[in-house]
């Protein structure tokens, strides 16, 4: 094992889906009542000394303003410190991140990081799909979050064959993993046909190769790698932690047919954690768009360039294939709340490490854990320009 | 010295003001420029592993939408990885706090903190007046920064016999130290009677008791205390990190005196430097409004407890008083670019205790380091909530 600081003792997290009828405190104050019943032997809140917070939209909207203290002082526990992290979609894993720099430090002995999201309360002008066009007058006047992607769907297509009905079978695994598993936001199954008569909302994209909007808060405990056993017979070590970035124009971009960031997010975690793709057992990656999961297959090393097509038609990246992609339905089905959405990865990939909480869900949807490693990603942010990677183990 | 994990081996900033002619992307290459030219040695920019990015308005109001890869695509260092911040009035300083923390991981052996807010590109209507306003529904509808800090004032009134001619003293003091210092934005004199004649904004506060509204841009550069020596012959330590919160609303608060936050950030600070109040030459503190400032000597320890007022009245905090206090200027003269506050008063404070960088600005306003010490401090954030405190050594 590589790094051997910080341990992950509690994981907690919504059923994401729609939640109007709950404030962002609200959300906060059941994402951490949630990671308190997750840690196995219990917790005193006192214990937590520094708290992360991972929230993106609320302020780009002016729909709220959310600093650090809004979490401490929801959660009763007014006084430690909080940063407030905003990152673009990598915003929740971005804030694990942080917060477990903060407790490699030696500053903080047990830390939190949690995240929020609300998507769905806001007009249809400022939807995923058309944030793009806020900010940037050069780089994003126009550029829909779907017009940022179609690029490299288009020239993986020409350059690599791939075709529309290889993206459309991302989403009809990680829909189907969602019916198994009780956080996803979407509980149906598609078939490659039904992604097909779905709108076109950019080719070649149709609606249903696009995530949904998604209101979600997921939270992490975490402490002392030497300290865990106070809290848990199973902790969950952090192993790996890759950030990346790249230029954010796009022509300023090497290649359409790879995010950069996302392959120096995964060499620097696989680096940390002494291993390689072949060593994950199952991956929770960034799946905002059908061709993302596809370009993620190549960019995390979990096959070849230009094979991603075929990886998700062979059947590779499903529940009991090569490596178990998106178990929880990704952000395709569970969804996208973008605070939070890198903590609900690390939440599922901690319950499918540990073994002993998804049978209680669903048993379908338990990975067989050979290799003892997990993968977590996210790629988005202005340009699609930042990528962060985390590498789990048991 | 207590914490010895990470040193100071660069700081830069721009002349704080009007800079309509500068866009987000020109101010931090600039700053970023600034902080290459402030390290003594010279620094190969391929030595900096990771970056951290504060900044506030600009998503806030939506003419911005700013991530972490903006830094490094901005600077020709696309690929490391940059977390941006977003903490209200600490921004800067959490920026600066999470980039110490990233390297004292010892994940990164270099890192740079960089904040920039254009302040002044706005309607009126989202000016730092009026700010208080987006967001919350029963928290801050209607309450702007002045109408949140200004019970503060009554009641240190009511409670101290504090008067409104302290207060201005404030001012009084912070605009001659303007005057001194090169990268001030207001660079005149003002006297009590100019802020008395001054229009009232909310009683107590006349606009000269206010911070004005600042576009900046400032930059650090940090490395494991161990690696300093190559890049300066004259390091300056991070001895203490605090950062602490209260509850956001008013209704919680338990006192109107003091902010709590301030307070628990300072204790921490102290603690982990090893040292009290009484060792600190220099301290840059939040000074929004004129109270601020008077709150700050006694939530800091520089005096007792009411004692804010005359601690101003008998000059305890010019420039060759007991503790000097904002020789730079402080918010009220130099400006208050929220996302790099916090970098530009950690600038301020690394030439002063380096002592050879002042003396060819002004060697009026360089402080006389008898201690060894100086210290670091915003507070603000949802209902003045968040606060961080830095110790500086040499």
């Amino acid at each position: 094992m590589g790094w051997n600081k910080v341990a992950i003792v509690g994981v907690g997290m919504l059923k994401f889906g729609e939640h109007f009828d709950k404030s962002y405190e609200a959300m906060i104050g059941e994402a951490y009542l949630a990671v308190l019943d997750g840690v196995q032997k219990g917790i005193d809140p006192k214990d937590i000394q520094a708290g992360w917070i991972g929230t993106c939209i609320g302020s780009l909207m002016g729909s709220e303003l959310i600093s650090g203290s809004m979490l401490s002082g929801i959660v009763g526990l007014a006084g430690i410190p909080v940063t407030r992290i905003e990152n673009g979609c990598p915003t929740g894993s971005d804030t694990f991140r942080n917060a477990c720099m903060g407790v490699a430090s030696g500053l903080y002995d047990v830390a939190i990081a949690l995240g929020v999201e609300k998507m769905r309360e806001k007009t249809s002008d400022e939807g995923l799909l058309a944030i793009g066009s806020a900010g940037h007058p050069v780089l994003m006047r126009g550029g829909t979050a779907p017009a940022q992607f179609a690029p490299q769907a288009t020239r993986h297509m020409h350059e690599f064959g791939t075709t529309k009905e290889q993206m459309a079978m991302v989403g009809v695994k990680n829909h189907y993993n969602g019916t198994l598993c009780p956080y996803s936001h979407y509980q149906y199954e598609i078939t490659i046909e039904d992604v097909f008569k779905s709108p076109l909302v950019c080719w070649p994209f149709n609606i249903l190769d696009c995530c949904p909007q998604t209101d979600g808060a997921a939270a992490v405990i975490i402490c002392r790698a030497d300290l865990a056993d106070k809290y848990t017979d199973k902790p969950i070590f952090v192993a790996g932690l890759g950030m990346g970035t790249d230029y954010q124009f796009a022509a300023e971009k090497e290649s359409f047919t790879e995010f950069i960031a996302t392959k120096r997010a995964a060499q620097q975690a696989y680096k940390m954690a002494g291993i390689g793709p072949e060593d994950i057992d199952v991956a929770e990656v960034h799946d905002c768009f059908s061709i993302t999961e596809i370009l993620d297959y190549e960019d995390l090393g979990f096959c070849e360039k230009g094979e991603g097509g075929k990886f998700i038609e062979r059947g590779d990246s499903k529940i009991g294939g090569k490596v178990a992609v998106n178990p929880s339905g990704g952000l395709m089905a569970k969804g996208h709340p973008l605070g939070c959405s890198g903590l609900a990865q690390i939440t599922e990939l901690v319950w499918q490490l540990r073994e002993d909480v998804i049978p209680a869900q669903n048993e379908k949807r338990q990975v067989e854990i050979k290799r003892g490693y997990a993968l977590q990603h996210n790629v988005g942010g202005t340009g699609v320009a930042n990528s962060v990677v985390t590498i789990l183990t048991k």
